[in-house]
């Protein structure tokens, strides 16, 4: 099969490295250079709005998925005329609006922290007094990565966010204080089978993605639930593919942030921690075919190399640690890879990870867990480790 | 880095998967169509006797390697007056002629059949006098997968397999009653660092592999005696890469049968199955990189797509399966892809194998183990694999 990917960042790189093995072969469309999947398949540059160049790829490819959700839903409801494209476009528009996607939660059950639509500067004193502060405020469309956020903490910051953030339709939401991050991961195939990933301990810096701790130490209930909450997602949505959703532990329960229609930064893990990876149960949903085992392999951690690369190579002999490369030039903020490390017990996994912190760009570990960096403290030696070892 | 690989064939595609993760690209230089590379790297069709078209590859890529032993031995010489390749012409001239490669063995210390130099016929009667009948009479170079092969079992075989074989500079060694096949795969590093993957048990048809279950149940003593006969291999060819040494077990003794300087089929599990991919070590040995750990992680099992191609998708649904598939039109005795069964135990294994089985092409089944085949007797019902199940 020939597969079409609308975007082509890590996650149409990864996507292409789990299908080539299985013999199919790719095309990306994206309004970007494309380093990242140079060499992995054909390459369009075209914006997602240009219908002929869309009309060629769609017109090219025997199926389409897309690894970035801010595609228009327009443009992939036209390509579904063409040719089978998952997820929907459905998925795509419930996921793009913020405030959309938050009314979705509740209307299925799934608990989220309370949010108002805002759409003048005086709905967004109401919210803040009826909601309380702090809060946050979003826009309701195009954030990533913590952009088109502001956090607002006393009633002067709510004009000032309502200027910086463009004077457009909002969304405040309570300000969950949380006792840590999670994501749940699942996956829907044609005939409506889902399989879900272990819920996944995530660590953010800035806003972006840091680290992820997989399966992370939860009880099975809460594993339950998050699924229950998946499932109810990609039931409605009559999903084909995987979905992530975040969600916020408070006490014993969870809230959901979040979900992205697409794989996702805290499934990464899975290409050498789980059964089947993420991107291989994406594809196998969109080409029609039976879902992998979503069981963990071992115990997990997942480090973002972002805005710089590890410069030693003896990071390659840390036992356990695998790294992947997203062919990217470096810039600030920049996603440019990842490294996963596997062993055997949480124990293990915390040694290999303190080790691994020698070896990571210096750019990261301010924004890592401070029991990790600390292992790192100059003058302190730490056991090297050698290839041999694990 | 740009890796330049001589050969284009299953070997060829695993290397350049291993090697796109890690942010390195790769050209191909092969007389044959590079059907298994489309899409993975450029690539050249020309002869390895060509020297534009050698000359213009070498130029066009910073490190060489090959995944073919064949590949002229002085070719490769030539070119590492131009680029670093590995590994080194030494090794593959000692591995191309089968009588040379023997006699390194012998040197070495590293147990073999007994074995004779053949030029003529009177020595082939010589030779068979002396060892003994049956006895198996090779070409000295370029046979693979039982090809260029005689099993003589009485005297009047001897003419018989001379004429067939070629009249030409053959190898005649001795009829080894072994227990079972094995193989190692090591790898050595630019400084001179040795890692070794678990032995590996190995069950062939009509010559060819088939089956590889791993790690194969030894004793730690085994393990260590094909260790310790590899690590001379390395050492003494001055070695940088992936090097497979296949064994024959006789009682508790092993015995060198053949090696190869380049990834090996016996190895394939390794994706799966090993912390660090036989592709993946011998890239970084290649590229001078630290080699990564070769623990296995679970007990794994491959079996080989020879002649055609699963039809049943149901065969992803498989606890355990990771599917393989080459780019390769199916013809008789062509390895167009292969299967990894992991498991976390042996009688899993096992009991996957046997489902997985229902799921095969039947020209397959003959050549497999007959306790696995027997699973699928007609009308026998197993368990249908459910992708939750493990």
């Amino acid at each position: 099969m020939k597969i079409g990917i609308l975007g082509a960042g890590q996650l149409g790189r990864m996507l292409a490295l789990a299908g080539l093995p299985m013999g199919h072969s790719f095309h990306f469309l994206d309004p970007g250079e494309g380093e990242s999947v140079a060499g992995l398949g054909g390459f369009t540059r075209a914006s997602f709005d240009d219908p002929d160049a869309m009309a060629r790829f769609v017109a090219s490819v025997d199926r389409v998925t897309f690894e970035f959700e801010n595609v228009p839903a327009a443009a992939v409801a036209r390509i579904a005329s063409e040719r089978p494209v998952a997820p929907g476009a459905l998925a795509l528009e419930r996921s793009q609006d913020r405030l959309i996607e938050k009314q979705l939660f509740t209307e299925l059950g799934i608990p989220t922290a309370p949010f108002r639509s805002i759409e003048t500067p005086l709905d967004l004193k109401q919210a803040a007094a009826e909601i309380g502060l702090p809060a946050v405020i979003k826009t309701r469309r195009h954030g990533y990565d913590g952009k088109g956020q502001w956090v607002a903490t006393q009633t002067g910051d709510l004009e000032t966010a309502w200027r910086a953030l463009g004077a457009q339709p909002l969304i405040l939401e309570g300000f969950v204080r949380f006792r840590r991050e999670l994501s749940i991961i699942g996956a829907r195939d044609a005939w409506g089978g889902t399989v879900f990933y272990p819920l996944v301990e995530n660590h953010h810096g800035d806003g972006i993605l840091r680290l992820s701790l997989a399966p992370a130490a939860v009880e099975a209930e809460l594993q339950a639930f998050a699924e229950g909450y998946a499932h109810r997602l990609l039931d409605t949505l009559q999903y084909e593919g995987v979905l992530a959703l975040e969600l916020f532990q408070v006490g014993d329960e969870l809230f959901a942030n979040e979900m992205a229609p697409r794989v996702h930064n805290s499934g990464h893990w899975t290409i050498e921690g789980a059964e089947t990876s993420q991107f291989e149960n994406h594809l196998r949903a969109v080409l029609g075919l039976p879902l992998g085992a979503t069981a963990s392999r071992c115990q997990s951690a997942m480090v973002n190399l972002i805005g710089s690369l590890p410069v030693d190579t003896d990071l390659l002999a840390c036992p356990g640690a695998h790294l992947h490369l997203y062919a990217k030039q470096p810039r600030p903020g920049r996603k440019v890879g990842h490294v996963t490390i596997t062993a055997e017990s949480d124990p293990e996994l915390r040694r290999r990870l303190g080790n691994l912190m020698r070896y990571l760009p210096a750019n990261l570990l301010p924004h890592l867990p401070a029991p990790l960096v600390r292992q790192v403290a100059p003058g302190e030696i730490l056991p090297v480790p050698g290839a041999r070892e694990c």
